[in-house]
């Protein structure tokens, strides 16, 4: 079995800044169960680091206190797979902080694509990004949690992703979800 | 804009029986966040009901608090989008009581197809089951929690599924992103 190689790939899901449902900008609060699904979907389809970003030391301590039981504690014992999904999750204070890292461990910037329920013009389709991901390119792809992800960092980065339509007016998957379609239409086999 | 009515298709998520770690049958508790993530992600899609299947009474109470409060109460007002995800959300005691739900309002039996994540002889490919539900014909599709859906139970069906693969030997996908995957795959535009 041909094994596609993404570590190249990293992901972002980010807590700060995004807005809440009045508009304002916040920090949200981390879901362990975002950690857990998105870790499992990550290692799936084998992209590099899954980076939760949040700038509270608190729900840092509460990430990294997730990941030391199924690692280390009992968890590990009682269920490996949770272990092997939770290899290359990582806690992180801001967005910048985690293109450093991938910039450190890649040699060279990482393309930042952030995604979003919103059309936005000129945004970069499925299509075209997977083939760029295949070339090879260090790729960093942001998701944001609450009601999405302030306009600047929207604004700063290399590309949009287009949105996922499904078949209805109906614009609000779960993050978890949209990370599980967005990576399997990304990196899936065809 | 063009909208594909997919309102023949309905989705069972099946909490009896089921395998538990060890390989015994058992129910496995509602996870409510499952209730909410999977009638987004039906209501993206555009399908029929979402049924989730527990012979428990306790259960079954606590998934209709949890439908009452979006669709009645406080909820409604607060977040209209979480009453439209749920409208189609449905509480049901077996899988043959949602069988003989979905004959009452198609008319005809609907095909059964079951998933998973084990590889099984003859089961059916995406491409083949996503011609077969664009012509309309009556389904359900069939999800397990825990460890999986018991065998008797995929013996049954009319089909099953494919599974996911993803590009890593991990093999251990969220129920959540399984759904999301597979009705993306089934009936997202292509």
């Amino acid at each position: 079995m041909e094994e596609a190689h993404y570590s190249n790939i990293h992901l972002a899901l980010v807590h700060f800044p995004v807005y809440n449902k009045p508009g304002e900008v916040v920090v949200s609060s981390v879901t362990t169960l975002d950690v857990h699904d998105i870790s499992r979907v990550c290692r799936t389809f084998g992209v590099g680091n899954f980076y939760v970003v949040t700038p509270l030391k608190t729900q840092q301590e509460l990430v990294e206190r997730l990941i030391g039981h199924w690692m280390k504690g009992h968890g590990a014992r009682y269920n490996p797979t949770r272990k092997e999904a939770l290899l290359k999750t990582r806690v992180i204070k801001s967005l910048d902080a985690v293109v450093a890292d991938v910039t450190e461990q890649c040699g060279e910037k990482p393309c930042v694509v952030v995604t979003g329920a919103k059309q936005v013009p000129n945004s970069i389709e499925f299509g075209t990004l997977r083939k760029q991901l295949q070339e090879g390119r260090p790729t960093l792809l942001v998701f944001g949690t609450g009601w999405g992800l302030e306009k600047n960092l929207i604004r700063n980065a290399d590309h949009v992703l287009e949105p996922i339509e499904g078949n209805s007016g109906f614009n609000h998957l779960p993050v978890r979800g949209a990370i599980a379609i967005i990576l399997d239409r990304l990196l899936g086999r065809s």
